[in-house]
């Protein structure tokens, strides 16, 4: 509960408009893409600049009410649910692209901005921007900041945290803040910028984000390869990469998430196949070539099944779209879908989707398994339904399971969509508890109110998958 | 000073051999690579395992004895100088490449391992660490991460700090912690990795460094253009970035430094020109060809006086080991040279070279100016003689001018050498005072006791450049 008097104070910072405490608008901001996480904010504001941002949090910090930092809320780790109550900062009206640089190769944008429109805007001038994380078309720039988000591309190019040079931030006490900036080289003190990067909030409000740009490659070109069996398609990935090649896009899909994406897309995909990979190159034409041709050749000789090259960039377009398309795809098929994030070092990618069976097999659900093979990210993706409890907790089991088997060969609890509520349960087994106290302690640098977000990441009391309501 | 009864703790973990406190040994670890900087530890401890640094640790920590983190001590921001005594923590013996993984592109080694050795050893396999500090012959991969090195390849691959990917690190309580490791995603927690790579010893001790390696690049192709003039230098830079070519090294050099490096190296360079570029690409050998080609033409539409390709591999090799001995050979010129480190955006370039020579003009001085052009990253170097006072003096107001000039361009105050003490006057100007405060509260999160690499940074009192005495 936000006090009537303290209300009255934040009202006219952004005006009447954009301070939302309707039951109906709490609602709305009540949940993110995560399922089965919600709980009702006290209040949502939303500002359009920096100062109004500062002004908040000195109020916040203050009355020490709690600040959820939010864009599009895409994200799948339940990190934007306001389970303690208090303030969403809705910062979708960040939304102006400030500069595209061209001299620099930068791009100044506020955080509200959607990741497809800054695409749309630096590739009309043939530059690029690599990180396409799923949700691309809805999410924005400060939402795949705030959670170091990934996406198709990550293996050639990296992920999103290795495009942000320079942010501009508030801290909950209302200063504002600079890092980073158009820099190439710049190592003046603590690497602030990659420290806010991938903090779901808990530290700051980010208000506006200097990104790296690249050259946009001259062609791409796209390659499918069906196998029989998941080692030849993971034998393939390690091949490729052996023979020095290191492709834009490796993506796979398990036989389910085929099927689905199949009838979802109208393929007319080998359905009797058991896995398949969906391979792109980009550059100058005669390599993206010569790179598609040979690792044509390395999968036939993996044992590839069938190997299909993209005959047009459209058709390569297509492919790609239905493989952005599975987690619609398959969430069509229960109520509930829940989409997980473990990653391992590639060379351990077979092991893992056997792992992701068999766990899948011992607790008698239905698991999908699509990724990003190339990192080793997968994303196995249980059908499931929130209202039968018993087989929710199976869901809870084999998914502790899965993680615990990622860490074991040597991966990581989550790739790209962060930790949020969704994986807390978890961050001990890859940082361990010291790990945690000494995140905990760089928090408090930040925010000793603990007002950013509270209950992420390393809550200290609640640390299961539950619907929270207030 | 040390205790007796302490170190009669300290020697049994290490062995009486490897611990150092003979007048002779402490004077050879009271300087590193920075002129002008020298102060005496109280000892020198040469751990060889990481439990032999916790155990160190512990005991540094409980009598709140300084730890001064240190390979070989040629970082250029003095940021090995003991400067409130205490024990030098020499890693050289984690000198052991632990592991290359073909398989992940992973690299994992001891922090005392020799750049140019790992660079050896992974090129043997095909593979390639791009990060190329000036001193890579000497310097080591633990002191590259701990000052976030760079090098001539930042513009097209990045520097030291986009290829650690994982760390084992010791804070001062001797916990011994992991951060990161060979996923190519990893969003668990804060990036810890990243907060510890340009630290400076200032928040925990690094043991052992997994690293991301590349494909080696089937070729390379070198160049060399002239110009009359600096602007034309700088406005081929950029309009190679124009047309979109993304090239391996664009190196720059003033009159001044050319006129020296060929007295050292005897290449027979055009000394009535005013600055060259020594570009190069690598890639696949027609790609490497044709940009080339493409940044020749660029050169001459840009007035250069002369444009030269390299006719062999051979001759590539000198040009590029003549400018690494720039340094070098502008040492043997006075008995003092101070190289520093100021860095703009790529767009700045021209106008920042304009204004290290007005300055070096205002203030009487010997600068000659050399860098990493694409990244604009430049070197000015001063020839002076730390004997005369006065002119001492007068270096001293030319640098502050010359990083003030850098950041009302954009840039910073240092690229990829560091702050230490070199740098701790002007990174306020870089971080505001509250960006040093925030720093400040992320080293006490680590090190509440501030034993780590003390007064390095943003220390409290002292912040000028002075020969330190004890």
């Amino acid at each position: 509960m936000i006090a009537p008097e303290i209300k009255q104070q934040l009202k006219p910072i952004v005006g009447e408009k954009w301070f939302l405490d309707s039951p109906s608008e709490l609602y709305a901001y009540s949940y993110d893409a995560t399922p089965m996480y919600q709980a009702l904010p006290d209040a949502v504001i939303m500002p359009a600049s920096t100062r109004e941002v500062s002004e908040i949090l000195k109020i916040a910090n203050r009355h020490k009410i709690s600040i959820i930092p939010r864009g599009s809320g895409t994200n799948l780790a339940a990190s934007t649910i306001p389970v303690q109550g208090g303030i969403v900062l809705n910062m979708n009206r960040f939304n102006r692209i400030y500069e595209i640089d061209t001299k620099n190769l930068t791009a100044t944008v506020g955080p509200g901005v959607i990741t497809a429109d800054l695409h749309q805007a630096v590739e009309a001038l043939g530059l690029f921007y690599p990180p396409d994380p799923g949700s691309m078309k809805i999410s924005t720039i400060g939402g795949n900041m705030s959670q170091g988000a990934g996406g198709m591309r990550g293996l050639k190019y990296g992920v999103t945290k290795d495009y942000i040079m320079g942010l501009e931030y508030v801290l909950p006490s209302g200063e504002i803040l600079r890092c980073g900036g158009k820099n190439v080289k710049d190592v003046a003190g603590y690497d602030m910028t990659r420290l806010l990067v991938g903090s779901e909030g808990t530290l700051a409000v980010v208000t506006e984000i200097t990104l790296k740009l690249l050259p946009l490659p001259e062609t791409k070109r796209t390659l499918v390869a069906f196998f029989t069996n998941l080692v030849d398609a993971a034998r393939t990935v390690e091949k490729i990469i052996a023979a020095k090649i290191i492709p834009a896009t490796v993506e796979f899909m398990d036989q389910g998430t085929m099927k689905v994406v199949d009838e979802y897309a109208g393929l007319g995909l080998p359905l009797e196949l058991k896995s398949m990979l969906l391979i792109e190159q980009d550059g100058p034409e005669q390599l993206a070539l010569r790179d598609i041709e040979r690792i044509a050749e390395i999968a036939r000789e993996s044992g590839a099944a069938k190997v299909e090259a993209a005959k047009t960039s459209e058709e390569g377009a297509k492919l790609l779209t239905a493989r952005r398309a599975a987690l619609s795809a398959l969430s069509r098929m229960k109520p509930t879908t829940i989409m997980e994030d473990a990653t391992v070092p590639r060379s351990r990618l077979a092991e893992m989707v056997g792992e992701v069976e068999r766990i899948a097999g011992k607790y008698g659900l239905q698991i999908c398994t699509f990724g990003h093979a190339g990192d080793g990210n997968l994303h196995p993706t249980c059908m499931t339904d929130e209202r039968n409890r018993e087989e929710i907790e199976r869901v809870e089991k084999a998914f502790a399971e899965i993680f615990q088997a990622s860490i074991r060969l040597g991966g990581t609890i989550t790739g790209e969509h962060g930790v949020g509520l969704a994986k807390m349960n978890y961050l001990h087994l890859k940082v361990g508890e010291s790990g945690i106290e000494l995140m905990r302690r760089i928090k408090e640098a930040f925010d000793p109110n603990h007002i950013m977000n509270p209950g992420k990441i390393f809550a200290a009391a609640e640390r299961r998958r539950l619907v929270v309501k207030r």
